[in-house]
C-alpha cells in the first residue's frame, strides 16, 4: 500500500487536523471528528449538519463554511459517524432556528443520524432530516436498502446551505433540500479500485482491459464489469441511465457535475465533461451550470461519476449564491 | 494504460474544449490551444500570459480568469507551446498596457517564449518576461539548465495577476512577479510515476517500498530513490531543503502550498499539510497563508510537492485579492 500517511488508525484525525490548520479562522474542531464553522452557531440561522464515513474528501468536512454546511461529522474510513458525534455537532450549530441533517442513504448513516436526531429532540432541539439516494446504478447494495447517496449530496448541501445562509426558516430549507435530493441522479465507474488504509489492498481488482460500471463510493462492486471504453463511450454509459431516470422537462437547463473518484487527473475529467455536454444537448437538454473536479471521492479510486439536477430559476440562484468552504468557494 | 480518454493525440484539444464548455462566459478559445478570458483584452490592463506542456492541469489554463492569467498556451503533453501560439495569445490579450510572460524554466519553453516575445516586439507590442525556477531538488535536469519551474509558478501567476487586475503598470507587475519568483522554493516526491498517453507506460517504475525524491513534473527521475516513508518524514524530506534555501527572515509568515501530483487524494495531502505546519513552526516561521490541493500536477503521478514563499503585507494582500478562475476562486 503506497500512501502518504503515518499510521492507518491515525488517518482520519490527522487529516482533519491538517484541514483545520489550513483554514484558521474558518473552521474549528468542536470535538474530535466534529468540524464546524469557526463562527458557529450563527444567530438566527438554520444549522446544516452532514457526515458519513471518511475517504470521500472533500465531502463533507471540506464543505463546511459560509453558504454550505455548519458542521460535518466524519466517521472512520468508510464507516458511519456515531450518534454522540452527530449529537455534538447538532448542539454546536443550533442557534434556536433548528437543524437539518443531510444523510446519505447507507444503513449505518441512516440509523445513527436517526438516533442522534432523537437524542437532540429529547434535549428540545428541532431537527429535520433529508435523505440523499441519487445513485441510479443499483436498487439495493451491500451497504444500503434502496439507492445509495453519492454525488447529488453536494447539490443538496450547496443549495440548502445557500438557503439557510440567506435566513430561510427550517421548513423552507428542509423542503428545498428534499426537492434537490428528489431531483438528483448520479452514476459512476472505476478504472481501478481503492485501498482502505487499514486493509492495505484494493477492494476489487480490475484487469488492464476492464472497468467497473455503477460503482458506489466505498469500493463495493458495481452494476457490471465491462471492457475498458473510450471517454466518449464511458460518458454515455453513465449519462444515459441518469438522463433516462431524471425528473426533468424537455429543454430544461441541467446542472452537470463530472466528479473524479480520487486518483483521476483533471485533464481526463474535462474530456468526460466535453462528451457529457454533447450528450446533454443531443437529448434535448441544455447545460445550465457545471462543475468538474474531484469532490465526492473514494480514496485513491480511479474513475469518475456524473451527477445531474434539472434547474429552475430558484435552484440556479441558490447554486450561484456565495459559498466559502475549503473545497467550494465563489462569490465570497 | 487505463485513462478516460478517446485517442492519445486528441487529449489536449478535447480537454480544452471541455474546460471552455464548463466555463461559458468566462473562458474562450481565441485560437486552437490559446485559452483566454472571455473579456480579453481588458482595457488598460497589463496582459498576463503563461503556458507550457499539458499534463499539469489545472496549471495553466485553469488559472485563466479575472485576477490571474489573461491567457494560457498549452502545448502537447509535456511539450512546449510553439511561438506562433504564444504570439497569438500575446496579441489577443494586449490592451496597450503591455504583456508579461510567465515562463517556467524548461529549455523549450524559454526558447519559444523568447521567440514569441521577439515577434511581438517586432509588431510593436511591449512584452516582458519572468522566469520561474523554484525547484530546489536539482541544479540542472534532463529538461533544464538551472532549476526547474514547478509549484511556485502558481504563486507568481496569482500575485502578479492580482496586481495586473488592480491596474498596476507593466514595470510594477513585472517587478512583483520577479520578486515572487525569486522568493519561491519547492520540492516534490512521487510514490508512482505518470503515464504519458502517447507513450502508454509510466516514465519510471517504483517498487512497492520505494519513493522517488526530488521529482519534477514531467515524469523525469528525481534526486534520489529512497525507501517509502511515513507522511511526517516525507514532509520533512521535502520541507527541510526548501526552508534551508528559502530567502526569509526568522519568524516570517509563510505561504505554504501542499500540492498533489494528480493521483493523490486530498485526505493524504491534509496529513502532509499537518506535518508541514509543525515543521514550519519548529523552524521558527509562522503559517501566513496556505493552499492544499492538486494544482500543479503531472498527469496521474501519485505523490506531492511543497512550495513556500515568505510573505510581507504587500504579497499577502495580493494573494488574498479576489480571483475568479476555474481552479482558484475566491472573493469574487
Amino acid at each position: 500500500m503506497k500512501k502518504l500517511i503515518n499510521r492507518p488508525e491515525a488517518v482520519v484525525d490527522e487529516a482533519l487536523e491538517g484541514l483545520v490548520a489550513a483554514h484558521p479562522g474558518e473552521l474549528r474542531l468542536a470535538a474530535p471528528r466534529v468540524v464546524v464553522r469557526a463562527d458557529a452557531p450563527v444567530a438566527g440561522k438554520v444549522g446544516l449538519v452532514s457526515g458519513g464515513g471518511s475517504g470521500h474528501e472533500p465531502l463533507h468536512a471540506g464543505f463546511v463554511g459560509a453558504g454550505m454546511l455548519d458542521a460535518a461529522c466524519p466517521g472512520e474510513v468508510f464507516t458511519s459517524p456515531v450518534p454522540d458525534q452527530i449529537l455534538a455537532a447538532t448542539r454546536t450549530v443550533d442557534a434556536g432556528a433548528g437543524v437539518l441533517h443531510v444523510v446519505k442513504n447507507y444503513t449505518g448513516d441512516v440509523m445513527n443520524f436517526e438516533l442522534a436526531a432523537e437524542l437532540a429532540a429529547a434535549e428540545g432541539l428541532e431537527v429535520r432530516s433529508v435523505l440523499v439516494a441519487d445513485d441510479v446504478a443499483v436498487e439495493n447494495s451491500t451497504w444500503t436498502a434502496g439507492r445509495r447517496g453519492v454525488g447529488g449530496t453536494l447539490f443538496v448541501e450547496k443549495i440548502a446551505g445557500a438557503a439557510a445562509e440567506a435566513g430561510l426558516p427550517l421548513d423552507a430549507v428542509h423542503a428545498l433540500a428534499a426537492r434537490v435530493a428528489d431531483g438528483s441522479r448520479s452514476m459512476g465507474l472505476a478504472l481501478a479500485g481503492c485501498t482502505v488504509p487499514a486493509v492495505g489492498r484494493p477492494g476489487f481488482e480490475l484487469a488492464p482491459d476492464e472497468m467497473e460500471l455503477g460503482i458506489g463510493i466505498h469500493g463495493e462492486p458495481g452494476r457490471q464489469r465491462v471492457p475498458l471504453a473510450a471517454a466518449d463511450e464511458a460518458a454515455r454509459m453513465l449519462l444515459e441511465p441518469v438522463l433516462d431516470d431524471l425528473p426533468a422537462a424537455a429543454g430544461a437547463p441541467l446542472l452537470v457535475f463530472v466528479n473524479g473518484m480520487g486518483a483521476t487527473p483533471l485533464i481526463e475529467l474535462h474530456i468526460v465533461f466535453r462528451a457529457a455536454a454533447a450528450i446533454v444537448r443531443e437529448r434535448g437538454f441544455a447545460i445550465g451550470r457545471s462543475l468538474v473536479g474531484s469532490y465526492v471521492t473514494s480514496l485513491d479510486m480511479a474513475g469518475c461519476s456524473i451527477s445531474v439536477l434539472a434547474l429552475d430559476d430558484e435552484l440556479a440562484r441558490w447554486w450561484d449564491a456565495p459559498v466559502r468552504t475549503p473545497a467550494l468557494r465563489w462569490g465570497a
